[in-house]
């Protein structure tokens, strides 16, 4: 029959299988952020040879799809890996069905090179399936923040969604720029376009800078003085201040290289983000290890001692108090004077006693920490939701659905995801509209 | 190379494994609801015991003793089968950490007992001591909710774990009512308690019917007609209305049969609660099951058709689209066109498709339906912890810090859960005062 000390190593055990777990689903979260660092180059390699009529980047585009490729490889091979490892992982369910729908898309990818090297499709369309697909990659990393169990690598890992979607909104805001620019004009629907891909990038990366730890954010602050980002501020300016449909120069080039340059930044502070990610596991790792070690070692001399289970009765009360959903927040500790009749002496009889405190107050510690982490994720899901509900049911684009839902919180005072929500809860009425 | 189906099987592995270890947790609550029960039994005999200072019952609480020996019995050899089967269950962490408390506490019931049999205790203080290892145990039906991975299993958890804390303050309420009937009088405080009892359990059993099934809820309104239930609100009526301190009849035999009666009644309830329960438990996992099957036979007859990831590249955009966070949440279904080109036939390419579509509709509905339930319990949390908070850092009673919430609600005309969370938020505040 398991002791009270025996269930708190189990649950020390669970702990660290979850931690493990987690290990693997962050290794494969790095080698989702190099796949979309490979998409998003091809991306922009595919526009410039579309746009050229192939008489550009010929070569450049198929170097890269070759990277693409070796890359998706290892993708391939850690999704495999993932589904033999951590067959029965918590939350499997939610990421295993969304890395079905990656590998149905790069099971497409190469019909969609063949239509772009045969000159078959639009920029535009190229970009909307490559642009697909990496939302389809950053799903899975939302899955992962989603689901871990540790709010400090829960934190690291919704830094890093944030992170990784301005990252890739960057990308999107590069394609209209450069297009827009090698056009010679930005038409209002381009103004529109880029203002939101701005503005979503500004509150990705507010969000990345909020959960990440302090040494990523003097990362990201020391890589903003680079001159070409300074540069890519005024040709910002320019581009969505200009009257609609007023011949700009073209300086598509430099905006590409700039914005390039831009976006290198962002994969060497990702770079940062995601090794420091992998190294807080391990850390994360080897202290629950330790812990473990510790309570198994404890267990062993309480057993030597005549059996773990002998704290004296008046232990009873304080205990429940701890482990009860009416306990107090703050309950005292135990008084010295509770061990001191135990045949284990008071100094092992205390140990058992703390054991059990400290891990009511971590468990009480880690769930609110979590809380905090996953309504991030959640305020997310719901403007998310409430966006694509405008979408379907009114007929708005993207921006003009977040707009809508902007302008609603600011004109009544309340927070976007107060409105996200009720619009959510007004769903039959706009649906039956 | 698992394909993108593979995947999908391995995310409904996943599911089963979860509803398999839920299963497991299911039977342990039954388990614990029963030795509740016993313990609640246990409890009033010993209270009648002490209060005729061990004139009254003695053979009934040995023989009541004797029972809930038994079950314990069972109960620990459902906690050790947990620990074996399912090692690395999510939420173990938490779920062990609860047990080890509750083994804890049991481990002391032999010298609780001891000292009541002696009569060296008074019957307050044996009441507080089986109060809270009921609360422990109650806490480990709550952790059990608060982890279930399907949304009406996890409905049926949390109906329950009110049920039982509603049954549990019913056994309160009628350990004080016989007291204060038995000495003649109900003092201001007393009578307090009683209402404070009286509104809580209505507060269960509110939540109780909100979430059971609709079974369940006529089972608990037929239940009600019994004619003890009606006397006892006459006496609940006589013991909350009359001045305190002024003589009342002493009717505590009559108040502890109907008591009683009612708490058999909720007994037979949470009887039929419980097996409803594990008939869910294994119809959901039979369901699951039969679609594991069906994926299953269909991912062999896609590899005997030439691989299973044979979809026309145009379906890359439909799928990635539903896949994305993006997503709007009204997407429309892919046209039949979509599979006219495919080597397998508009039927199979359709299933397959139609499979993932599925999911991602299911997984959406079942992450909103988790929220919601989880919600609740979360809403219980914090309204708890506000009230710990207010105990610890004013000194008030656990009915003090209730008022003290719902006034405050009530007077600033917001939820309670609310101003549970203003609460909160001022910790750092209330604890320095």
């Amino acid at each position: 029959m398991k002791s009270a000390l025996g269930f708190l190593v189990a649950a020390k055990r669970c702990e660290i299988h979850g931690l493990e777990q987690l290990e693997v689903t962050c290794g494969l979260v790095k080698g989702v952020s190099e796949l979309v660092h490979m998409l998003q180059k091809e991306r922009g390699a595919s526009n410039v040879f579309l746009a050229s009529r192939g008489s550009r980047f010929a070569d450049k585009r198929s170097e890269q799809v070759a990277a693409t490729e070796a890359v998706e490889i290892q993708v391939r091979d850690l999704f495999d890996r993932l589904a033999t490892d951590s067959a029965r992982m918590a939350g499997g369910m939610r990421l295993f069905s969304r890395i079905a729908y990656v590998l149905h898309a790069l099971n497409a990818l190469p019909a969609l090179r063949e239509q772009i090297e045969g000159l078959h499709l639009g920029p535009e369309q190229a970009t909307h399936s490559f642009s697909e697909l990496i939302a389809g990659l950053l799903a899975v990393v939302f899955e992962a923040a989603d689901t871990a169990v540790d709010p400090a690598i829960s934190r690291a890992l919704v830094s890093l969604f944030n992170f990784m979607q301005g990252k890739e909104l960057a990308g999107q805001e590069r394609a209209v720029g450069a297009a827009a620019l090698a056009a010679g004009r930005f038409e209002a629907g381009e103004q529109q376009r880029m203002l939101h891909l701005i503005e979503a990038q500004e509150r990705c990366f507010q969000l990345f800078i909020e959960f990440a730890d302090p040494t990523l954010r003097t990362i990201w602050r020391n890589a903003q003085v680079a001159p070409e980002i300074a540069e890519l501020e005024r040709m910002r300016r320019i581009a969505t201040t200009t009257p609609a449909g007023r011949p700009v120069d073209d300086t598509s080039q430099r905006w590409f290289d700039c914005a390039t340059a831009r976006i290198d930044v962002m994969r060497q502070v990702e770079d940062c983000a995601t090794n420091a990610l992998l190294q807080l596991c391990e850390n994360t790792l080897a202290a629950a290890r330790t812990e473990l070690a510790e309570h198994a070692a404890l267990l062993d001399t309480l057993e030597a001692a005549g059996g773990p289970d002998v704290l004296p009765p008046a232990a009873l009360s304080a205990l429940v108090e701890r482990a009860g959903v009416t306990a107090p927040a703050g309950a005292p500790a135990a008084p010295e004077a509770l061990h001191a009749a135990d045949g284990l002496g008071p100094q092992l009889g205390r140990s058992v006693f703390e054991l059990m405190q400290d891990q009511a107050q971590r468990l009480q510690t880690m769930s609110d920490e979590l809380n905090t982490v996953r309504a991030a994720l959640n305020e997310r899901k719901v403007v998310e939701r409430a966006k694509g509900l405008l979408m379907a049911s009114r007929g708005l684009s993207e921006e003009e659905a977040y707009k809508l839902l902007r302008q609603t919180a600011m004109n009544q005072n309340r927070r976007l995801v107060e409105v996200a929500e009720a619009t959510l809860a007004l769903a039959d009425v706009l649906r039956s509209e």
